[in-house]
């Protein structure tokens, strides 16, 4: 099933996705709930981050293809991770899908997408042995990075979690084969990547089984898996999208402060 | 005033400590709040995390006799930070004042302390302008830190981050003079350092500052100021206590995992 998030009544409120209508509930995937009465319009309603996350982990170097891509770009040798050490992003910069990744008037023109399968975490857990069935569902994201000063910072604070780079949606699909899922890229409707989603360098499972050695996870934590491959620059007035087959696709407009 | 969060009636509550009492408020210092006509015995009330951050910030080096301690550790030079860059750290591994930190059996002898001024956010912030302004007040955090694993890994996920490795409270102080306040770190009774609370290379308006250039800082979110000098090393029994002067002492109690 489809988990959304929406306004309702005035305040966010979780919602079932089914076709081309969403039913929303009281309570929500992270407890009991149960459906409302009301069916609204998908195209009628503005869908939110569908989840705000307790602590937002990021895999950050995952792929293969990626790793190689980006120690050739800063002249050193590719060195793949050879532990599965999960890093960390921040809500501020967290926006829906249709919402605007809005560039610094000062940043450079270094500014690129990287496609994510996202993780939803849907109950408490510190056990190794089941962590796997602490999982909600799946989601899209977009690592948006400004490269200039992801070199330049010593964190990631402004490269990664300048606000509005962190697009995450449309809504959380918990019905997913990750061996089956294929990731494509388009900027502005042409295709810029497509690949597997689960060949990753530590899997979904992996990740989940190495964090739970050492912390607990909460109901509506996020893991970002990683992003494969080459990147490119966005730009004011571009359109990315990260489709993330049998999830859905998560759409964003590009705009650059003071353009 | 001071702000503490208690349970109060099954579910978290803030509450207004004066002298040896608490009395639990409906509402929040976030937004509106009223006092109840409840009054609390200090000494009877389990003090919890005194606020759950949507975003979790931590300064890292930023007392220059502790980046020269560092240094010399590694056997490098010490390079002094000359640029406000925020990292992270995780609100899973948050424990309360009297909470114990759990060493995992797999650590090192090298777990240290390292004592930290916290400044707690109380509104909506993006205007660098005024961000002192977003403060509500000040904690104490106890930025517990496995030395051999913040070496080697490519994160700061286990170092740092392991469940009960961030001890913070007893409370929050509203009424502060940074200028007047002093740290005081003690091991089993013993002072080990004590230091000017706001000799920081950058100060907490510095970080605001800098930080609302690219973020906005969120009612409840948190910023861990660096600690000064150098740290040592805690085991299975022993008691850590950090106290800044104007705001109170933070005491936590260590345990090592199956000893």
């Amino acid at each position: 099933m489809r988990w959304a998030r929406i306004h309702q009544n005035g305040s966010p409120s979780y919602a079932v996705v089914e076709d081309d209508t969403v039913i929303p509930v009281r309570g929500s995937p992270f407890e009991a709930w149960e459906r409302t009465g009301t069916r609204l319009k998908l195209a009628d309603v503005k869908l939110l981050v569908p989840a705000i996350p307790p602590t937002f982990y990021a895999a950050g170097m995952n792929y293969p293809e990626h790793v190689r891509e980006v120690a050739e770009k800063v002249g050193q040798q590719p060195n793949l991770p050879t532990r599965a050490e999960i890093g960390y992003r921040a809500s501020n910069a967290l926006i829906a899908h249709g919402e605007t990744i809005v560039i610094p008037a000062d940043a450079t023109e270094q500014v690129q997408y990287e496609g994510e399968l996202v993780v939803v975490i849907g109950r408490k857990c510190k056990t190794r042995d089941n962590a796997a069935s602490a999982i909600l569902g799946y989601t899209i994201g977009n690592d948006v990075s400004e490269r200039t000063w992801q070199k330049a910072d010593r964190t990631m604070w402004r490269s990664k979690n300048t606000d509005t780079f962190k697009p995450m949606g449309p809504w959380i699909e918990t019905d997913v084969k990750l061996d089956d899922l294929v990731t494509r890229i388009r900027l502005n409707g042409e295709q810029k990547i497509e690949f597997a989603t689960n060949r990753m360098i530590f899997g979904v499972v992996d990740y989940l089984v190495a964090m739970t050695t050492r912390l607990t996870l909460y109901p509506g934590d996020l893991v970002w898996m990683g992003t494969e491959g080459a990147t490119a620059n966005i730009k004011h007035g571009d359109t990315v999208e990260v489709e993330i087959s049998g999830i859905g696709t998560l759409t964003n407009p590009v705009a650059r402060e003071g353009a």
